[in-house]
């Protein structure tokens, strides 16, 4: 059984909120408290030899803990406020790898307006692997929250920067999360839907479809492959932790132009066109946890 | 290096929030966002082999998972509202096992009036422990918050229940977290301060006075201990999940005698009194998970 379908097995034997954005199903849950702005909630671990190796830099990790959360946090058109932080590692862990680890997570709750509210430190049993879990609350005004599920057919769809090789290359420990571009896109050019890459465009486009009730078209020959890799690391490799969005296709070439005037040293590449549901094409792929890369 | 030495000195590497109550330090922590009630954020994790063993049935370890964050909520004063679940484990793991894993959170999840927001599933390496991270948001008006750093000379100190022997009766997976107990006091009989006891009243008791900048002086001969108990693991067993609260002195006759008739079937007992810093007597011993149980 693949991670989705893991997933939606599990959230049925909850409870879970009468308002579904308040629930699983997009890159942050969102809660509206009542008060000004939605509250953005979102979770994401990393495991030791998994999603870093033994001899990935302790600080590098931190950066990365925490990017990924902040990544989740722009998709939705949202800025990240508070960070909890949960380290389970074996007794024996070096002191200087905790310290290095925090170091990262320090770096990265700095660069990006963010602060520590607390956490957690835990023991496990020697010769287990290490996690690190990181919770975050966000926050976002309702005219700006960007959900995954309101593609509509006829949308162009766009990438920000390059896919595939985030391994290969190093992007993924070190990668900048695209939170001022998502910032400037939801000031000037709303897109109808938005989320960000982390399982790969593979996994994570039809992600999006699916939520929005959608199908879609990839113009493969459009995609911008990172320098050395091929279609299928572009599709597959994942943790490309780039923006992945359907915008309406009257304000494409206005947006084209006014982005690289904005960031001229991002691509911001049209890659496909959302169709209706049943429609359009199928991909497969990605990275799953449990179902496996291909 | 004991776990809270282990904490201290990692926070110091990160960025926190200029309002103390927001960051690390007591149960929860305590976010102003300027509505009329206060956010709680908690994070808690369980790993398999130090938390439970591979024979705890998985829906007593939801359960445990869950409850044990709700504690916390109530030692604030506040309610449990959105759960963020991360579930670490080898691919290997049964599904009948995730099944009852969430089975036991959602029982506990509609128990205590609270829904599943969002989470994340993981793989661990083959032959690494499970992790359970739980993270999640409470409420609390700014009346009923109870902090732990709030004692007095001169309060009385108060427990609810018995303590010790809990991994014994099996207690630590099926208790009840005190959150009606907790919601009465705030609203009849406030605590100056109030924690939950999770790693024993000789690690958590020091805890609470050194967040008061106070001493403590405790009766050993009205302690409540578990029937089968010594005071050694009154002490130091932890996981009671029981409330440890300061009170003002005049309070005391009236709050016994109407606890009494509110919670028939739950202990509240007079354990001792705060006194000045540097003052009173010294606890050691309780459950830490870098510095080992005595």
């Amino acid at each position: 059984m693949g991670e989705d379908a893991l997933v939606a097995r599990l959230v049925e034997l909850v409870p879970r909120d009468s308002d579904p954005l308040a629930g699983p199903g997009d890159d942050c849950a969102v809660i509206d408290s009542g008060s000004g702005e939605l509250l953005l909630l979102k979770t994401d671990a990393m495991v030791a030899g998994v999603h870093f190796l033994p001899e990935t830099p302790a600080e590098a990790v931190g950066w990365k803990a925490v990017a990924r959360v902040v990544s989740d946090f722009a998709a939705m058109g949202g800025k990240p406020r508070h960070f909890l932080v949960t380290l389970a590692v074996s007794a024996g862990t070096p002191l200087e790898w905790a310290d290095g680890l925090y170091r990262g997570i320090g770096r990265c709750l700095r660069t990006h307006h963010s602060v520590l509210a607390g956490g957690e430190t835990s023991r496990v049993p020697e010769g287990s692997a290490a996690v690190i879990s990181i919770s975050a609350t966000g926050s976002v005004t309702r005219e700006r929250l960007t959900l995954r599920s309101t593609a509509k057919p006829g949308d162009v769809l766009l990438v920000t920067g390059t896919m595939g090789g985030s391994l290969l290359t190093g992007k993924h420990l070190d990668f900048s999360p695209r939170l001022k571009e998502a910032d400037w896109l939801v000031s000037n050019f709303k897109p109808t839907a938005m989320m960000d890459i982390s399982d790969g465009l593979a996994k994570d486009l039809p992600r999006l479809a699916l939520a929005s009730g959608c199908g879609f078209v990839l113009d493969r020959a459009s995609l911008p492959v990172t320098a050395g890799c091929d279609m299928a690391q572009a599709l597959g490799d994942g943790e490309d932790f780039e923006l992945l969005m359907s915008m309406e296709p009257a304000k494409q070439l206005d947006l084209l132009r006014a982005w690289q005037a904005a960031f001229p040293d991002v691509p911001l590449s049209v890659i496909g066109r959302m169709v209706g549901a049943g429609q359009g094409e199928q991909l497969s792929g990605g990275w799953d946890h449990f179902g496996g890369c291909p």
